[in-house]
């Protein structure tokens, strides 16, 4: 094997190992084909608990795969049954589309790169005949798609498991979250999900270039999603390290993941990814494009843009950020923020409104962009190039000048059936996130939304990932359906692998915290299984239950490592003697025991039974034998 | 030395370092020696960034320090003025105290390590002839005290400084926060804090045995406050490790510390820890007490308490935990919670009433408690000890029935004059959280509210301080007053040095996003501060006017080393080509030299000024030569 062999062979190691004491187990569908991933999780007390899973087929020891060719082509059969598309030759592939200099833009020569993964290249299939081939195409005309049904049996995972555990009736007024005007179904049908997506409430991104997706839905009535952006820069990281954090942060729980790469090898990056990523992939086409004029922004044309769009699309690229709303007249009400324009693309946008003293042509040509992504089903994430970069500029004319024009851009998308989702700040202190929401429900049509944080302070660099959790969980539950990550990194530097990890269970937290508020019907039953667990000191079955298993026993074990612990009644943080749980489960078997109402002993102050639980006292509480005690 | 002395030595070295860039400055009071310490950061462009600083004399490289002697005694001529308290010989000395089996109960045994340091031994002092000397006391009498001025000066800052700063009063409407209910004067005068006080509604914890104490404030009309948890337990850590963790935690922002020791040298590790102190201290005397008991629960009296109450409160805790609202009629509805009791100190007093079928001694005995608190000025914290341990077992009868009695004990503390906040949950998913502020508000008259987290989720074990950071800035915004932090290893070990500062930084996250959403007069401009930093690429300012330099650095470092890069107008995050502040400045730069306003552009259409930029876009626009941008 060379070098890149290798590397790739360490991160299959890794991020092929099965979660502890758990299983990939698949949900079918009423076609053979539709089979759903889910993670059980097997517990010491015999009961397995089902979680969503993100995975993909990496965590699956029954699947064989090589990065070098991708992944298992599982909507294939869906894409052609449909009859609507069609392969055709696609772009002359160009050294220019792997960030080579305009003068290399010859045709003739390839990135050796990417030659070296000849399986990777798939020749690209579009709409027949100037159709539309989105899911809302389908949803609207009453089309339930495998991909819809997908998204349903996703949601609802093991319905019947969650009913059994959740159980108590009394305990269910109490789970109930408040749905702030979301509408969560006890279970999710497909017809529902096609309802959801012909209104344009909800998204499924799927290219129909990538059909290795596992798809999935983004809207405020389903499961709060997150994003992990990867991407390799000018400055560092390369192709293997990019496809590395992407399996990294599928195993932790992205449920989407956009390439943000800026520098060399653009495409060829981007192949890799998409080949092997079974979630759906989104970039900025912007960033490409500059690149293809060797960074002069004021160089680009709507023809690069446009063709940029085509390979990328050709390619598989399930979403695009657009920065259409960027309009030539909000770009003076920046002139005095305090932070201006911090949207990469919405800076480059600027920058060529102002040289050219004309309108975006984003703007300008959205109808021809709709026109490329309905042939493909590319949904649009509209940009917010506009957002705040910090407190003193969140909610501005400018951000919300923006907002509204996306609203209108919108319905624009929506009348060509293009799927499309809204981004969000950034930056906002609390009091001003309802704001955000509620402008956003207002103009946008209900449209998803998909914010990047928001950042409640501007003063934790280094932690910003928490900075934003804060935010991001407060306006995942006022209704945003999709939370784009922060990494501890934010603001100081390209985030590796340990700091995506960091951001993504962070935003996990977030996403999480947002559906039990909500009251997701299956969110709660992980939490009250892990709280169980915890009750009854089934140390492994708590590690394994939380969102990181990995760390929560490397924690654990860092003050008791001895593997006679984990059935301790106790931990390091309080030791033997004050473990309040093992002195509530001794109380309450006492009470068993003795048939002891505290109700009614108050009442009755019955003095016989106080003096014989005196005299068994010493039983009931079973000191640690000090060497063990002291052991750790 | 001796290897504790290397210890203590190896732990000054680190804790007296300087913040990169800044100093420390006093703000004069009225009189000499009330003297408030602020944290100075000196920026690169010459402005000074004025912080809140609760490190104490550590980083004040003036000042000699010893901490096998303490903290100099700043308070003690306002006690000594005030000739209302005496110096008395106070508690004998029992090895018992230190954790010593109750067989070694003589009285003429002391442990070893405790006359090690016999410097830090002082003579305890109380009210005289059965007064009161607590804040409150004074406060109702209409008496400022120097802790009184000493607060108001540290709420404010420089304000003046502060005022400066934030100038645009177009900026200023969108800085008001949202205070819901809080009252957050432009000044914080000491009448203010005095009014507070004695209403209730604000607790200065400073036991007059804690003459070194640096008074603070806590209420909801102040600066949300934060705790951090330290102190061994049985199974591990030592003295030298607990007063490391106390130093540390102050520098990273802890406004007090609560010392939760479990294990052996109880006593005389809180000696160590509060003659080192200059925050309050906290502890949860039950613990102590239980020691004494063997650790049978059963075996508690109310004179064992009652001693263990006037031992700390000689040795001059400020603040006690204390699980009085934990009544016999309510422990049974706990019995069908999924978590059951998960405070320690309420396990035990659970414990206690069921086994004698009577009313917990803590609440019978209350006005006996408060007699001692009144005559040290010990403050309460009503410890909430059926708070929830979980989700399912959130905002439930049990909790909200102790929170109740909590209301009517307060209004009993503050008959005595005795200062007192109410502890609050725990676990409480994001849509519960209202309803807790909403019933200490209502039931404990304003009385300042001190939650653990809470935390929004059940299934992050790990990570916790994030999952409870969300929760902890939710509340803090809607009026509680401190934040008990939580840190990584919560429900899985006892933290570490790292674990503490990873706990307070996410604490110090949610304190501030707080101040930032009740708009806290002085909140923002720190924040502003680091955002023009951010946008004018100066990176040390951005580090040092965070809230952990070090980290920010480190991570800025990892990939960009370089001293140059310190003023590099881009980071590895996006590279040269796509930094959005830097195209951002340029197109700023453009405009000014250019008189060009976008507005006018569009209507205009300038064509002439459109080809005149584009002909010197190339100098706008200067790339970072190719090996400047490799070289990382």
């Amino acid at each position: 094997m060379n070098a890149p062999d290798e590397k790739f062979a360490r991160l299959l190691a890794l991020a092929r190992a099965p979660f502890p004491s758990a299983s990939k187990a698949y949900l079918q569908g009423g076609r053979a084909d539709v089979r759903v991933p889910v993670r059980d999780i097997q517990l010491s007390n015999g009961s397995v608990v089902s979680v969503y899973d993100t995975s993909g087929p990496y965590t699956d020891p029954a699947l064989a795969i090589d990065v070098r060719r991708g992944l298992p082509a599982l909507r294939a059969p869906w894409i052609a049954e449909r009859a609507d598309s069609a392969l055709y030759a696609g772009c002359a592939v160009h050294l220019l589309d792997d960030g080579g200099k305009q003068a290399a833009r010859d045709g003739g020569r390839i990135n050796p790169l990417r030659q070296q993964a000849a399986a990777l290249q798939r020749q690209p299939r579009r709409a027949r005949g100037g159709g539309g081939v989105t899911q809302m195409h389908y949803a609207r005309k009453g089309i339930v798609t495998p991909e819809m049904e997908y998204v349903a049996l996703r949601e609802n995972g093991r319905l019947q498991w969650t009913r059994e555990f959740l159980g108590d009736a009394r305990r269910e007024a109490r789970r109930r979250g408040n749905p702030l005007g979301a509408n969560l179904p006890e279970r999710v049908t497909p017809e529902f999900v096609r309802d959801e997506v012909a209104r344009g409430r909800a998204v499924i991104p799927a290219n129909i270039n990538h059909p290795e997706l596992e798809p999935m839905a983004i809207g405020r009535n389903f499961r709060v999603k997150i994003n992990a952006n990867i991407g390799n820069s000018a400055v560092t990281s390369g192709i293997e390290e990019e496809v590395e954090k992407l399996v990294w942060a599928i195993r932790w729980g992205a449920d989407t993941v956009m390439d943000l790469s800026t520098g060399k090898n653009i495409h060829t990056t981007r192949d890799w990814i998409i080949r092997n990523s079974p979630v759906p992939i989104g970039t900025v086409p912007i960033y490409q494009a500059l690149e293809k004029t060797g960074g002069v922004a004021e160089d680009l044309t709507w023809e690069i843009f446009r063709d940029t769009l085509i390979e990328q699309a050709e390619q598989g690229v399930d979403y695009f950020t657009i920065h259409a709303g960027l309009r030539l007249p909000f770009i003076h009400l920046t002139a005095d923020r305090v932070t201006g324009i911090v949207s990469r693309g919405g800076s480059i946008m600027a920058k060529w409104c102002i040289a050219h003293h004309r309108e975006n042509f984003l703007y300008t040509h959205f109808e021809d962009i709709c026109a490329i992504m309905k042939a493909y089903d590319v949904s649009f994430s509209l940009g917010d190039g506009l957002r705040p970069g910090c407190a003193a500029d969140a909610n501005d004319e400018a951000q919300f000048a923006e907002l509204r024009t996306l609203g209108e851009l919108t319905q624009t998308a929506w009348k060509h059936d293009v799927q499309t989702l809204i981004e969000g700040p950034g930056h906002v202190p609390m009091h001003m996130i309802q704001a955000n929401m509620d402008e956003q429900l207002k103009y946008c049509h209900e449209a998803p939304f998909y914010t990047l944080g928001p950042l409640a302070i501007d003063i934790a660099p280094g932690h910003d990932h928490i900075a934003s959790a804060i935010g991001a969980a407060m306006i995942g539950w006022m209704g945003t359906a999709m939370l784009c990550y922060v990494t501890p990194k934010e603001h100081l530097g390209l985030p590796d692998r340990n700091d995506v990890k960091q951001g993504i269970i962070a935003y996990k937290i977030a996403a999480h915290a947002a559906d039990v508020a909500k009251g997701h019907p299956a969110a709660r039953a992980r939490d009250d299984a892990i709280s169980q667990a915890r009750f009854e000191f089934r140390w492994e079955d708590q590690f394994n239950l939380g969102l990181d298993p990995d760390t929560a026993r490397a924690f654990h074990d860092a003050t008791l490592p001895k593997g006679s612990s984990k059935s301790a009644h106790f931990c390091s943080m309080c030791g033997p003697r004050f473990c309040s749980m093992k002195i509530t489960q001794e109380v309450r078997d006492y009470a068993a025991a003795h048939g002891i109402d505290a109700q009614d002993a108050l009442a009755a102050g019955m003095q016989e039974k106080s003096a014989q639980f005196q005299a068994q006292g010493g039983a009931l509480y079973v000191p640690v034998a000090p060497t063990e005690a002291r052991s750790a």
